[in-house]
This record gives C-alpha cells, sequence and structure tokens, in this order.
C-alpha cells in the first residue's frame, strides 16, 4: 500500500534536519512557529530545482536532496548571512521509499552540517520538482548587497567555477567519463558546498557580493550592474583546478569557468585599500578566493586575455533563453 | 524574442504586491532582507499548487495566482498569524505574458489586500506549478495550534464548506453548469477568502484550529488527532450554502461540505465555558461559523445523523492516495 501524503511527511521529513531550539512548531502543524533574535535582520530566498532542467533525468536522490539546500545555503552565503530554517515544497511522479530515503538522507545531512532545522513545507504529487525555502538571519544592516560595488574595487571569486559545468557534461555523456578518473568534477556538481563561512567573514570587507550560479562573467555582471559599473576580468586570472586543466584544456577550463554554471561560490568586491587587510586577515590560501578584475565606470562585462578583449556568446545561463 | 528570466522577474514580480516599509531589500538581490518586529513569533508555510492535480489544465491564471497565495494566507489564519512576505516559486513551460500578467494580477491583488509584500522567489522552466511561501507574525506565544484542544470542546467550522467542491466538479464537467447559475460555486473554488481577521480574532477563544483544506471531516480528526481526542460532528449542523443544496441537494451539500476539499475555512474548538462569550463578542451571523461537535476521549472522528453514525469512504484528500 503506497504511504499517504502524512505518513510520508511524518516518516521522512519531521526529524530530518536539525534540532534548533528555536523552532516552537516545526513540521506538522498549519504554519511553522519560529523565534528570529532580536538585533539581527531575517534574510529569505527560495529556489527550485525541475527533473530535465536542472540536474538529468535519473540523478542521485541524495544529490538532488543535497543541492536543493545547498543552492539556497549558497544565496544567504551571499548575503553574509547565518541559515536557520527551512521549508520544503517537495512533487513527486510517485511514492518511492528507496527514492525517498536517499533525498532526505542528502538534504539532512547537508541541513545539519550547517545547523539548519527543516521546519515544514508540502508534499504533492506531479512531475519531480523540488523548492526549498532558506531563513536566516544577519545582524542588523551588514549584509552584503550586489549593490555597494564601486568603480575601482577588486572583484574576486571564490574557489575554482567550471569544475561543475564540467561534471554535468560527464553526467549528460557529453564529456567522456575518462576525462574526470576521481569523480572529481562529477562530485562538484553533485555536491556544491556553499561559501557560508567565507560570506560571514567577507562582511568586514567586502562591499558587494553576489553568488555565482548562473555562470562567473553573467554573475560578475549582474554584481557591477546593480552597483551602477562594469566589470574588467583578466582571463589569465580566473582560478580553474588542476582537474578541470586535466579534463578540457586550460583556455577551455577558463572558458567554462566564466561562463558554465551550479558553482555556487561567491564572487565579492573589495576597495583597493582594504585588499591588504582581507589577505592579512582571511588568508587566501587558506580561504581559497583571488583577484580577477576590477569595477569599471562604463558598463557591461569586458574579459581581456593580454589586451586583447574576449567575446563570449553564452554569459550566464538563462532559462528562458532560445 | 522570448523574455530572459530576469526580464520577467523585473517586470511582472519586483512590484507586485504591497510595499512595506519592513522590507528593507526585496525581489532582486540574492536573498531578501526583512525587519521581524520584537515581541512577536515568526510563522512561516509554503503549499504547491501542480496543473492538473491542484488545478485543472486551462484554469485562469488569475485564479490560479490567487488560489497559491489564498492557500498559504489560510494556513496563517490557522494560526492566528497577520502575513507580511511572500515568496514565489514559478515553474513555467514556457514564457506566454499574457498568461503571466493575468497571473500577477490575480495574486497582487490579493497580497495587496491583505499588506502582503512579495520580496523573492525564483523562475524556472517546467511543468506548470506554483509555489508560495509566506511569512507572517503572530503576538509572542499566542499562536494558535492544532494541538490544543481538550475532550468537551465545542468543535466550530466557519463559512459554509463543500462549496468549493462543487464548483471544482462544475469546471470539470463533472457537474452540469446548469446547477451554479450565477457561477457562486465556481467562484469559491477559484476565488477562496482566507479568514485571517478571523483567526486573529480566535486567539482570545479557541484551544485549537486548522484550516480546512483537505475536506471538513479529515482534518477535524487531524485537529483531535494532534490534541489527543477524537471527534463527533452531528451531520445536520454541518453547515452548507443554499447554492450547495440547490445544486445538489441538501444530503449530497452535507456529505460534500464534509469531504470536499478546497475550502479554505477555520476549524476551532472552543470550551463549553467559554462558548457564549465568544459568540457573544464574536456574533457568528456576523463572522460566519457554526457549531458542528464536539472533541471526544476517544480517538477517531464519526458523523452522526440523529444518532446513526454515517460511513463515509473518502474523509480527506489525499495527494498521493490509491
Amino acid at each position: 500500500m503506497p504511504l499517504s501524503e502524512f505518513a510520508l511527511i511524518d516518516r521522512y521529513f519531521r526529524k530530518a534536519g536539525a534540532m534548533r531550539s528555536d523552532v516552537h512548531v516545526g513540521v506538522g502543524d498549519d504554519a511553522a512557529l519560529l523565534q528570529s533574535p532580536s538585533g539581527s535582520d531575517l534574510v529569505a530566498a527560495m529556489d527550485t530545482l525541475v527533473e530535465g532542467v536542472h540536474f538529468p533525468h535519473g540523478s542521485p536522490p541524495a544529490s538532488i536532496g543535497h543541492r536543493v539546500l545547498a543552492v539556497n545555503l549558497s544565496d544567504l552565503a551571499a548575503m553574509g548571512a547565518q541559515p536557520a530554517w527551512a521549508l520544503l515544497a517537495l512533487t513527486l511522479p510517485k511514492i518511492d521509499e528507496h527514492w525517498l530515503e536517499e533525498f532526505t538522507a542528502g538534504l539532512a545531512a547537508l541541513a545539519r552540517a550547517y545547523d539548519v532545522a527543516l521546519v515544514g513545507g508540502d508534499t504533492t504529487s506531479g512531475p519531480l520538482s523540488v523548492t526549498v525555502q532558506i531563513l536566516g538571519h544577519v545582524a542588523k544592516s551588514t549584509a552584503l548587497l550586489r549593490s555597494r560595488g564601486r568603480a575601482g574595487d577588486r572583484v574576486f571569486v571564490s574557489g575554482t567555477p567550471g569544475d561543475a559545468a564540467a561534471g554535468l557534461a560527464i553526467e549528460q555523456a557529453r564529456l567522456p567519463a575518462s576525462c574526470d578518473p576521481d569523480g572529481y568534477l562529477r562530485k562538484r556538481f553533485l555536491y556544491p558546498s556553499p561559501r557560508l563561512a567565507l560570506g560571514e567573514c567577507l562582511r568586514g570587507y567586502a562591499t558587494a557580493c553576489i553568488d555565482v550560479s548562473d555562470g562567473l562573467l553573467g554573475d560578475a555582471g549582474k554584481l557591477a550592474h546593480a552597483s551602477g559599473c562594469g566589470v574588467d576580468i583578466a582571463f589569465s586570472d580566473v582560478p580553474v583546478s588542476e582537474e578541470l586543466v586535466n579534463a578540457v584544456g586550460e583556455r577551455r577550463a577558463r572558458e567554462l569557468a566564466l561562463t558554465g554554471g551550479d558553482d555556487y561560490e561567491l564572487c565579492f568586491t573589495v576597495p583597493p585599500a582594504e585588499v591588504d587587510r582581507l589577505r592579512h586577515n582571511l588568508p587566501p590560501e587558506r580561504w581559497g578566493y583571488c583577484c580577477i578584475g576590477t569595477l569599471r565606470e562604463s558598463p557591461g562585462a569586458a574579459v581581456t586575455d593580454h589586451g586583447n578583449v574576449i567575446e563570449f556568446s553564452h554569459s550566464g545561463y538563462d532559462h528562458f533563453a532560445p
């Protein structure tokens, strides 16, 4: 006999995630009842993953559970916020208990790692799609916005973008699996790490911040646009992993780093006078970020390679692009 | 040329909903930045509507926009909470600007009516599905829960349940349109009214409350179960509208009222000693509620008609029922 919706919520979701003392009522009533700390702003984001659009058909359920929370945590990281609570809307074509167990395990492991309680949501039947809504906090008036960059600010990115785009291409057999012998690139797509600790620390240094989900070039361009600026990126300064270079070569690796997607790294800006303090207090070799360019007064986003401007036909992922 | 995701959010959602001074950052950054009032608990709920499951294919887009917010507002009403902010996750098979205009108009009109700001969300491509996450507030420790009812408490319901189930049946041509000459029943399905004012006032009287979304009998049973009780409902006391009686006859009307769905009324319990004060301060003829039964010690949910127990094969909507 199939599980009812109510039994499903009870079995899989009532105790998934962290236990937090600021949850008065979690899963199981009409709504969750939560206690916001005083002196903080509430931070809220929501992201959906649709099968066949954001993850391939037949993706590991644990990866889907991990990713749908990770992409939301990444939004909070970009605000410099600490996560607290999540709600889950899960639309399933049918009840598959094995799938649900793995999905919940993937979601719950990441939730516990970041002390996120699962406090509510909805399960419905329909084509496979997962939405998470995340709530968190940031000390009043200290959140990182996209819009506070200034011309002249240095532009940084964390980690090694491009890995996840290559990992997805391997998952979809658009790249041969042999170019990812250790599964590193696939893991970067399937189990991204949200940069929450970095985001929180950047509040003392960054003027603006965005999470890199749709491609570094496009997302740096969005940050620049929101700040009333443009951005110059030096092609040779774009960081790429050894694994990605081995898989696709150095030039293609940098192109993927600029135009791929699903990285969930942070792109942020720091005034030139603050860069030394940033590097001293948050050593880049430990925190894993590097400078890739500069905000400029004139609008747009340009990538230059030894003085030549490189054209990109695809500067970021757009779900509805023709 | 189709709209990009970014242009779409900008055109349709950036200014939908109410303007509120407690929104520091709304649509357009990585996350929304919100100011919770002190002395309040935060209340959060999330509901999804899937085409072909929660609304028929080809439903009026304005109704879909209205309903997805209304079902969430109804969850807040059941907690006695005031709504403040909403996030929207919209999954669309294609960009249809006419559809988007009507959808947004339906959503925005209801949002403004209840002073709800649309502060964020996500648009993705895929099979039509809409998720809203709602946030609101209730004075600390005054929220209505499902679990605080006691045996002996009187059970009440607002409005006239069953109308929406008949309206949906007419929309789907399972009932002839001729039995709804004024379109009253269809309107009750397409544009439900969340009972926010009633929910807020009930905080001084009700021991427990639930919103009636999956059928009155099933939802009253859930309230009773959460309160460690059972429930007795008097068939002849179940309120039904004249329009519903005209459409399907009195007996079938009461059956629909008990087992239909999509009502978004409130079912609540009041101790016998408080019923007079409730009726005096919230006159039922003005607030539109009536007594339908009593919480009992023994578990389960029973409907009696002149002493005989009536059996129901379908006691509430379950999305995954066989």
